[in-house]
């Protein structure tokens, strides 16, 4: 066993606690990774919370991590020690089923998410990155490129490869009119990474308040969602929506402003219904879609591209110490656009 | 002009009477069809009913016409007088835009549907295949293949090509799971059409006892949508579910019962929402897709598609006369699967 400590919650409603925890021995085939930041998504404040209702405490959160290979096991070719590399939402999968082999391995049944569950031993707990350390199979750890800021980069895990992955599946590039709904941690990634693919970006928000900071992202224009008069502009302009909301809303309003055969991509983990207007789906050959995450191929391509483009997210650091106020103020939505938390900054290395 | 006469309605709920129409001179790329069958379908019923809000009237519905050619126009090539031809949901439209030229008429914005509107020109009256007569330029006119009953064929036109356009763009073919949900005049023939494709067919049904009609058509098996046992069963299993159901109804058992990846196709049109459950659509990274009628090419590929394979509608063949017999039993879906209606058998011509 590989002794650790994470922050862990003990149920819902309770603060992390710094805790002891036991990752697995480090296998032939495993790195350790020492861990250095460590984003905060809002599906930790879900999971942490229990919204889903299926979490199993103690939970230790956190999936977007970033660190330095500190030992890698016999077999492993592609890391050394010193090596800054980043583990994501998966740290494994049966490898071998149609999803695994075409690289949607968040698709595979025997996906293994980065904390809240069980190693695909059904034995070994797993534990997120508000921790010291993670052991992993090579397969499911990134390497970083080296001009990026790696605390910048750690939402890159989670928040850049859940906006890169539909992007590059409904292949959105220059020409292409694509709106982005909300301007959380999704969603000013979606806006960076559209940007760079050469579309042209539109942000669809409920407050006017953030149209600068959507132009500041790099969108062309952001169109206030309540503003009747701006949305019936919008009508039929877009070639591709993705919709960061996590929370129930109404949707018809971004379906009319799609093209014929547009598509309007649901990114959102939020229970509960979404509905939408019939007729215009049917007469406008229109597509709504749900996307997860991304594939490990996928997400070494999108770490490559934010390095060749030199894109990070906009964080918000803290030291780990602080990671109780980050998720009370996530829980507010007081945070642009992401928090990443500096593991070493608390003292405990 | 061309002097024709129609089965009218006046007013919402009056009964169609037959009533003196005019259509355009024949132009010099136009033919002149003479009808002998059209098939009747629920948005006929809807036009006449104007539960969209939008029927002019006085209104002739009628969209799948089978009949013979009468005259044609100095610069025709595809047809000769003689030749058994049909026309569809639409007549025309603009020939240029993205959609004509990728074959999807169907979305084009100089759409001319076959009746209730006007032609191009913004003044000429369309009416429909309850007539004895009509002119249209011949690339909205499609061959038909000389082995299938007439009759019978006429539902290609609407239920034929609404469900194999969908059935094509999404790449149905051997190997994979089809769902089709509800089996009425679209229902029946997407069993066909996919059976032929050389899917593996089940049909959706809220009635136990349409088992047995499913089986008849070539699916291999039916599942009741009332009974939660089934439905379970059902959970993961198709690749694509067609939906061509044209009232509120629950989706989320369907979406259920999708692959990851799995696409569920809405066909029905009638007003109002429907709602799904977000988080299925995320975590299986499924679609939900609308889709209206298909394009010219299309349509002409079901038509020798289905020569090659011998199919044509299930229908009832009713002489011109009852066309109101047959809009009341439509309405109380007491039809199997498609009234025809004989346009020679009520002594008009």
């Amino acid at each position: 066993m590989t002794k650790s400590w994470g922050y862990a919650a003990q149920a819902a409603g309770s603060d992390l606690m710094k805790s002891d925890i036991e990752r697995r021995a480090l296998g032939a085939k495993d790195v350790l990774l020492e861990i250095r930041y460590c984003g905060l998504c809002h599906s930790d404040l879900h999971a942490v919370d229990n919204d889903m209702g299926m979490t199993l405490y103690p939970i230790v959160p956190g999936h977007e991590i970033v660190g330095r290979i500190a030992a890698v096991g016999t077999e492993v070719s592609k890391f050394k020690v010193g090596d800054v590399a980043a583990i994501g939402c998966y740290t494994d999968s049966c490898s071998h089923c149609v999803y695994c082999e075409q690289d949607k391995q968040q698709l595979c049944s025997g996906f293994v998410g980065a904390f809240g569950g069980y190693e695909r031993d059904g034995k070994q707990r797993t534990y997120g990155g508000f921790s010291n350390n993670y052991v992993a199979n090579e397969d499911y750890v990134f390497r970083m490129p080296a001009n990026l800021d790696p605390a910048a980069a750690a939402p890159l895990l989670c928040a850049g490869i859940t906006t890169w992955s539909p992007l590059r599946l409904w292949k959105v590039g220059p020409g292409m009119n694509v709106g982005v709904v909300g301007l959380g941690g999704l969603g000013h990634m979606a806006v960076k990474l559209a940007v760079a693919l050469g579309a042209q970006v539109s942000v669809f928000t409920t407050s006017a308040g953030k149209k600068q900071d959507a132009l500041d992202l790099g969108a062309r224009t952001a169109i206030v969602s309540t503003d009747p008069a701006a949305m019936e502009k919008a009508t039929g302009q877009f070639d591709f929506i993705l919709d960061t909301v996590a929370a129930q809303h109404d949707i018809n309003g971004y379906l009319g402003a799609l093209k014929p055969e547009g598509v309007f991509c649901v990114l959102g983990i939020a229970p509960g219904e979404l509905g939408f207007m019939n007729l215009p789906l049917v007469f406008g050959q229109k597509v709504i879609a749900g996307s997860l995450i991304g594939g490990l191929r996928d997400t070494q391509e999108m770490l490559d591209f934010c390095g060749r483009n030199n894109i990070t997210a906009t964080i918000e650091l803290l030291p780990a110490s602080r990671i109780n106020e980050a998720f009370k103020r996530l829980h507010k939505n007081d945070v642009k656009y992401r928090f990443v938390l500096d593991m070493a900054a608390q003292g405990g290395r």
